[in-house]
């Protein structure tokens, strides 16, 4: 019984993040980008047609007509009441399947295999969903709740109602106003673009945020005792790294140890998740995920210890041929106790560009970006920069790590998905904004925007083009002058002024870039898309009108 | 006196290899992909508008009717006859400058600024032409001749006529007839297609040809006196490998001892001409340079000694962060004694993969493709792999290389046109050959191809459409195993099968590929094009007719 167990919670937990990934067309809480995860197995054990055909399959079904509800009225008042006892007997490896919420019991059996969250549900199994939907906020829709009601067995006795969860986001820290919240809880927003190319290093209350979970509390007070279960509580004087080396040997070091003990360097390093820009790519066929425009990136100076430095110390040898990946670990548990996690190859994490940073722009980085420790991997998608990092492990093996860009209709071919390392050439125009309308008399439009390309490969030019392409113009480029093309992993920002096209009532102005390698981008999505909206970088587009 | 001349060489050969490259549109001879020289400042004194503009001006204006004809054949009867001696006079630094060929003697003082060579026509200055045209035969042209005559001014004395020179590449190896030839002198062929893609390691006899002069005469016999001054005669155990470095201690080495002295490693490595597919690019918009269709790309195994090893052994620190660049020099050198050559930066150098290679698939290296050392530089573009490898020298400066992908129209911006090292992401349907015949009875038409890039970024994916893009299809891949998607050298074949689309009389069939850090295609060439064609790296399209 308790092997079946463990080989159901076994099987469950290589599903768990690949639902989450795929629980909603435009969810608000997808963790597509960023993470460690089974995505591999749960898309093979056909879990892809649960998430993406499901959701609309249930949506459809389970839509209750007028009369069906009224009759559903009724018949709930004429409900059994049942204990917690009672419910806990219908755990996940009962013939039935009962979940409470609020006062409510469900017997969703049937509904578990449409779940687009897929068997993520079986956690509640025998118990209340409520503690899970403080966390994933986008269950608390009428339409949802519509649905669960459709599952309605009876009631829960009062005295076994949960009582209201704290909410797990409520110690997230303050923010600056003028981020583009994309999601509140976790908390995910863009940096304003009117603002961004304003500052070659993007101000930290400027710079996006892409969390997953609630922020972890690193900086509680002594004596501050809230009990909230779902965050790890730890005190920056309190935390430690951990580094476990291939031979089990571990060493933990403070965040004062690490910094006395090893050299310092401070670099300049782009973040870019590798949803930016999805919202453009969805314009051009739907895509599912968090619907980022085209700031879903910053940049800034980071300071902290050479990887390198720290591995060596650790006794490992960063040549050794046996270790492959080094693996991160953030202090962001989910409500099972799973850090978020990612790895990056040994031969980059001995690079000299790689650290443990604790500064961010000269202070302490703060808590939305990982205090107080994040690894920076300059060149690297965003989703490999673990914040709140807590443990550093060698390995044989790469983080199970899923970043397909695989298109609708193809046969899935895993070799062809390895994991977003690298980024691709990237440019998108920040100012003016989309729609923005122009005095003819003017005569020039001002257009401000950013490029960068991954593994460090600098931008070698930005062109502007409104003609839809037929001719280009090269922009002025604003570079971090410490760094040659070579080994560029801070952006570059354009200025340029464009004449307004004669005899139009709006055009699109078009940017693009050319890396070191001389990679360029593609000029539409229809290359490049993929049902999650990643790493979308065909030519940025920004309509313009013009008044006479 | 001395001064002025010496100032004025200089200037020459500032502009020489710029006029080289730029000579005619659709040159053969043009060596605008591979080399070594002074393109910056050639451009920037102008040239670009002699180069670009000047042919068709001096086509147009130059071009006699044919009453102009009868006349100057009347005068060329009475025109004075001059000895050498008188010609010599007209030198560089004379008031007006003569040249001669063959029998003629020409005043080209007011040809001087439209020669799209540019002034590299001074090197002629107060002599014979001929010996320059011997190499550069696109002179040898009726057109080029009857602008000759325009500026005939009398004859030479019978005497002082030059012999004809013996054809500079008479001594160039045999070839294998399947060779598509684009330039035969010096040679240039593509590998065939049809038969590329049948092996993985492209055989020897079928590897495309790059040549910029006659093929060093390495294998010459002794006793063999021919005496052709244009090609540098050394035998293979004559041939020294000298390694300079900066503090001006030289070593040399013969392959033996090379071969004596370093570990051997083998690598797959593909070599590609930058301007590989400019005919496709031609297609979009007329560009410059010899035409390559899709094949100017091969691929092989190479074995030889580590670069690094050589550089060390030579006394050179390969962390020196004084040296930038490693620059080579081949055997192969133009009449004035000029070597072809090119740099990588130290940081390539000084990897494990570059190797200064003495065997091409597993036997000597054979003339056309560098006998006895050619260095391999895997993951960047042709021209930096010297063939008839002679010298290494480490420089804090970079070969002064030009590789621009610079639209018209658009103003120089030199920091923006760096030399290409890396490739960006490449694909090719090698068969079918475009407007292949298909029956619509067969169901299906079958492809083969290749795909490759830069930087040892492994192909991850490749994909085809036969509805212009709007859907696709994975390809099954053939790769080295000895290679991971990090370090990826060799190229990728690929080939497929995809149904004939109903209701079609003809379509195209598309491929496109993409590399480990998720760098794609464009579509078309509308924002990659530049005059000289190079890198062109668009969807490639094979238009397919079919017969119902």
């Amino acid at each position: 019984m308790l092997g079946q167990r463990a080989a159901a919670v076994g099987r469950f937990w290589k599903h768990k993040r690949h639902f989450n990934s795929l629980a909603c067309t435009g969810s608000e809480y997808s963790r597509e980008d960023h993470e460690q995860s089974y995505y591999k197995y749960a898309y093979i054990a056909g879990a892809a047609a649960v998430g993406m055909l499901g959701v609309q399959q249930f949506m459809r079904t389970a839509k209750l007509d007028h009369a069906k509800e009224e009759k559903n009225l009724k018949k709930l008042a004429n409900l059994p009441m049942y204990a917690q006892e009672e419910v806990k007997k219908h755990g996940k490896d009962a013939d039935r399947i009962w979940v409470t919420y609020k006062d409510g019991v469900y017997d969703v059996t049937d509904f578990i295999s449409m779940h687009p969250g897929g068997d993520k549900i079986l956690l509640a199994a025998g118990a209340a969903v409520d503690p899970f939907w403080a966390l994933y906020s986008q269950h608390k829709t009428a339409e949802v709740l519509e649905i669960l009601e459709g599952y309605r067995i009876g009631r829960l006795d009062v005295k076994d109602v949960p009582k209201a969860e704290p909410d797990a986001f409520s110690n997230d820290p303050e923010r600056h106003p003028a981020l583009l919240v994309r999601n509140a809880k976790p908390f995910n927003a863009e940096s304003p673009p009117s603002l961004l190319t304003d500052h070659f290093y993007t101000p930290n209350e400027l710079f996006f945020v892409r969390n997953h979970l609630p922020v972890p509390d690193v900086f509680r007070k002594k004596g501050d005792n809230r009990n909230n279960t779902n965050v790890l509580q730890i005190k920056t004087e309190d935390h430690r790294l951990t580094i476990e080396t291939m031979n089990g040997k571990t060493i933990d070091l403070s965040v004062d140890e690490l910094k006395k003990k090893y050299k310092s360097y401070t670099i300049g390093s782009v973040i870019q998740c590798a949803g930016n820009r999805r919202a453009d790519m969805n314009q051009y066929k739907k895509v599912q995920g968090l619907m980022w425009e085209g700031t879903a990136i910053s940049n800034a100076e980071w300071t902290g210890v050479r990887l390198r430095d720290i591995l060596a110390d650790a006794g490992i040898d960063v040549f050794d041929e046996k270790i492959k990946h080094v693996h991160f670990e953030g202090c962001d548990v989910d409500p099972t106790g799973t850090p978020y996690g990612a790895s990056i190859p040994m031969e980059k994490a001995r690079g000299n560009e790689v650290i443990v940073a604790y500064h961010m722009n000269g202070v302490d980085i703060p808590r939305d970006h990982g205090a107080p420790l994040r690894v920076i991997v300059p060149g690297n998608v965003g989703a490999r920069q673990v914040k709140w990092l807590r443990k550093i492990i060698v390995s044989e093996k790469e983080s199970d790590t899923f970043s397909p860009a695989v298109n609708i209709g193809d046969e899935l071919k895993w070799d062809t998905v390895p994991s977003i390392q690298e980024y691709p050439v990237q440019c998108a125009i920040c100012t003016p904004a989309p729609n923005t309308k122009v005095d003819r008399d003017d005569g020039t439009v001002d257009i401000s925007g950013y490029a960068w390309s991954g593994g460090g490969r600098g931008i070698i030019r930005i062109e502007i083009s409104v003609d839809g392409g037929e001719t280009w113009s090269s922009c002025e480029m604003e570079q971090e002058e410490k760094q040659d093309k070579e080994h560029m992993y801070a952006w570059t920002l354009f200025r340029t002024e464009v004449k307004i096209p004669p005899g139009v009532k709006e055009f699109n102005i078009i940017a693009k870039a050319v890396d070191r390698s001389y990679n360029t981008q593609p000029e539409t999505a229809s290359g490049i898309w993929n049902v999650r909206g990643l790493i979308h970088n065909a030519w940025h587009r920004v309509p313009i009108i013009v008044k006479d």
